[in-house]
């Protein structure tokens, strides 16, 4: 029986549109009663006009973090005090933290992403990377992957609104990260495609493609994989895409995105609390619930 | 392990400084659980100058209800979109209820009072009551009994700031309720108060005499009970008060502060959800916590 949540109990909570089916509070919460934290973690279904108010709210209520979600990430990053380097580049976070009134903004897709790799013995530093996509996700991983030390972080996207970002995100990990060579190419482009891949240490599909319904898709040809190369998706349904089986089949090392997400959570969870999320326990906990 | 929070999990919580102290997340979160509510309630340390944002919170956060404390009950009454009849009468509400975004104030100190009283046999329909004091829970108190049909309520109260508040009380209920009648003596008038004490039904003590450390104080002669008197206080520590033991003692119908609360807390549970509070299930496991 409930005996948790007392009148000292501090809120956190998840901002956005609709919010109703994470799984955040779910995995928080548990992680918060398995540390003996004394926090409880709620969704609140906002839209950005109601933005400016939620921080009053976030303020007025002490709340010492949460996470905003779509399409509350770029408002949020005009409304925080302070932004994370990721989040500054980005013009977006999905993380606040509330240091005594002092609201500072994050973004850790790009980090969760990048520390999954690392788990996984794939380190970005150094390294040349292939980023497709320019979405949100995709941009969030092209930042980290600058700010973390990688060589070249070469960008392919198709003909749509988002070139038009990865040109962007060129232009500023050029000034903030000079030491990272940034391209943007199209991904019509199957030869300067071929070439790149051939090239690079590490490869990362960030579009849709491979995801149900497009689960039949995959955006580089499996010729071109060689056994050095690293290939990551951060397409988590199907678990395995297309693109990772024939990765495997090839003998990369292939890296799907399931692990993205978790890593993600427990690089908020540091945030929030500053200790380890407890994922493997949660892991467990999810599996016994589902029986 | 928790699995009670989820996406969907409403939020209710209590407003006022201090609230960490509070008893109520406790007792409406093991409610909640134990009737299967998908509601989570936290305690929010607020001041009355913080009151406007928090009543924008609760309409953003969309929180079906919840309780205001000190200092923040006549503020609250002031931003709610409608009041109860006692509440607007009392110009104060402890409890909210969110109706799609309208918020309506209750007060149920007086509620919780009056339902103790029958509940241990002693309604107060065309009863003579005599009321002890003039503060907030016996403001509460007294507009109560006019409003459930007394047919007197005998203020007494000492030459304090108070006073006033009596004889506005008794201007309202004059008005409000012009079949109740409504009477303010000084409680230094022993004489006049020996003689409502003789006459009424119910005598009420509603002051803090009697509370540790003012528990050798009663401040009606015991000489004066008789035995189809009822004996009510609001103090519940000790949980029998001086007065309640010569109450028992005087053969009258003796009730002590305890269930006034138990009573307010379910008055509120059933605003807020329109159940009936699993009070003994809650009793029952605040036994076992504290073994």
């Amino acid at each position: 029986m409930e005996k948790r949540i007392s009148g000292h109990t501090g809120l956190m909570g998840l901002f956005g549109t609709p919010v109703g089916h994470s799984g955040s509070p779910a995995m928080y919460n548990f992680s918060f009663q398995h540390d003996g934290l004394d926090y409880a973690y709620l969704a609140f279904d906002v839209t950005e006009e109601q933005m400016p108010k939620t921080f009053e709210a976030i303020k007025l209520f002490n709340m010492r973090g949460g996470n905003f979600t779509m399409p509350c990430k770029n408002i949020a990053a005009k409304l925080v005090d302070k932004l994370s380097p990721a989040a500054e580049i980005i013009g977006a976070c999905n993380v606040f933290v509330n240091d005594d009134g002092v609201i500072t903004g994050h973004i850790t897709d790009g980090i969760g992403f990048v520390k999954n790799l690392e788990i996984n013995g794939a380190p970005v530093k150094d390294k040349k990377t292939v980023v497709l996509g320019a979405g949100g996700a995709a941009t969030a991983i092209q930042v980290q992957l600058a700010l973390d030390g990688a060589k070249e972080v070469k960008i392919f996207n198709i003909d749509d609104k988002f070139y038009e970002r990865a040109e962007s995100t060129k232009a500023k990990l050029t000034e903030k990260c000079p030491d990272c060579v940034v391209t943007v190419d199209h991904l019509e482009d199957a030869e300067k495609l071929a070439q790149a891949v051939k090239e690079c240490d590490i490869l990362i599909n960030a579009t849709t493609m491979g995801m149900k319904p497009y689960e039949d898709v995959t955006l580089v040809d499996k010729s071109l994989f060689h056994k050095d190369l690293v290939v990551a998706d951060t397409v988590y349904n199907p678990e395995k895409t297309k693109m990772i089986v024939e990765a495997e089949e090839a003998g990369c090392k292939a890296i799907g995105g399931v692990g993205m997400l978790q890593q993600q959570g427990a690089v908020n969870y540091e945030l929030f609390v500053g200790k380890e999320m407890p994922l493997a326990e949660y892991q467990e906990f999810q599996k016994q619930q589902a029986k």
